[in-house]
């Protein structure tokens, strides 16, 4: 599960979907926009399920410290990524040993330090200024260790096949009796 | 080198960034915007660079086929990332295996078909709809093989220190005698 925090209307809208675009892709159950409501990216990524398949979930305008309260009392972690936290190779090792559900937190600008401190690690895709959803991906990519390019979404209206010099995508939805 | 197809000023600024910051901290020389100059996003780029070091530069305002014709003349090989392409895992085989310079090519959303022909490989990072900086970030770290976790930043003036639960910052800057 993600947690998207700092998210402002309209200025992070198509910053978030790529958030929200790269959590499914790789694999997240789905993704918590904390603290507002923004209806147009709510639909952007209901019409993406819609009609590329899979369950991944959008719930908004939880307040972020509730998120990680109730997150916390049913056992599991959080993984904050951020440009100052313990490079990803480094971080990978505990995160994969423990057994808990991990909630993954991404912010935009300023994430406030108790964040950090909620967090059960901190883990940095470099210690560079980059994006949160290149962060995010990379993150992903090593914790279901490449699963991502083996995933099947059920229910796709439409299904996009690999081609090495053009388009190719398959209609799947039922034709109407 | 990374070639930024499709930049809309002022639209794309934040995803742009995006995607310049995500080819910095991944390893690209540098980045080609294709066909428009954008001044505010130049400068952004160029202060991250002056802060946190290293050789990266961007050029703005060359036409994309231009561009692709310079980099084939030189024998440069071309991959262009795209939901419609070979998957990663397949693609990334045969592109290890040439010695030419790669350009990797990103589009923000129509990519004119003239790219796909043009490229020596397209490749998909998943065929979901997905980010074009996470499908960047996911390819330079295999293409480079995790290298952009001990790259070194030369002439930085500011370093992030890894931290499990703070923010450790570095000074490097010479004093002013």
């Amino acid at each position: 599960m993600v947690l998207r925090l700092g998210h402002r209307i309209p200025r992070d809208l198509r910053v978030t979907t790529h958030v929200c675009l790269t959590a499914r892709a790789f694999g997240a159950d789905g993704l918590i926009l904390a603290d507002v409501v923004d209806t147009t990216l709510e639909k952007t990524i209901l019409d993406v399920c819609k009609r590329f398949g899979g369950g991944f979930w959008i719930r908004m305008g939880e307040p972020w410290r509730q998120v990680v309260k109730d997150w916390k009392s049913k056992d599991g972690e959080i993984v904050h990524l951020t440009a100052y936290g313990i490079s990803l190779p480094e971080a990978m090792k505990p995160i994969k040993v423990t057994s808990g559900p991990k909630l993954v937190v991404v912010g935009a600008e300023k994430v406030p330090g108790e964040v950090f401190e909620a967090a059960n690690w901190n883990v940095a895709v470099t210690n560079q200024p980059i994006s949160e959803v290149s962060a995010l991906a990379m993150f992903l990519d090593r914790y279901f260790e490449g699963n991502q390019f083996s995933m099947e979404f059920e229910n796709a209206e439409l299904k996009i096949i690999p081609s090495a010099h053009g388009k190719k995508v398959v209609n799947l939805a039922e034709p109407e009796s």
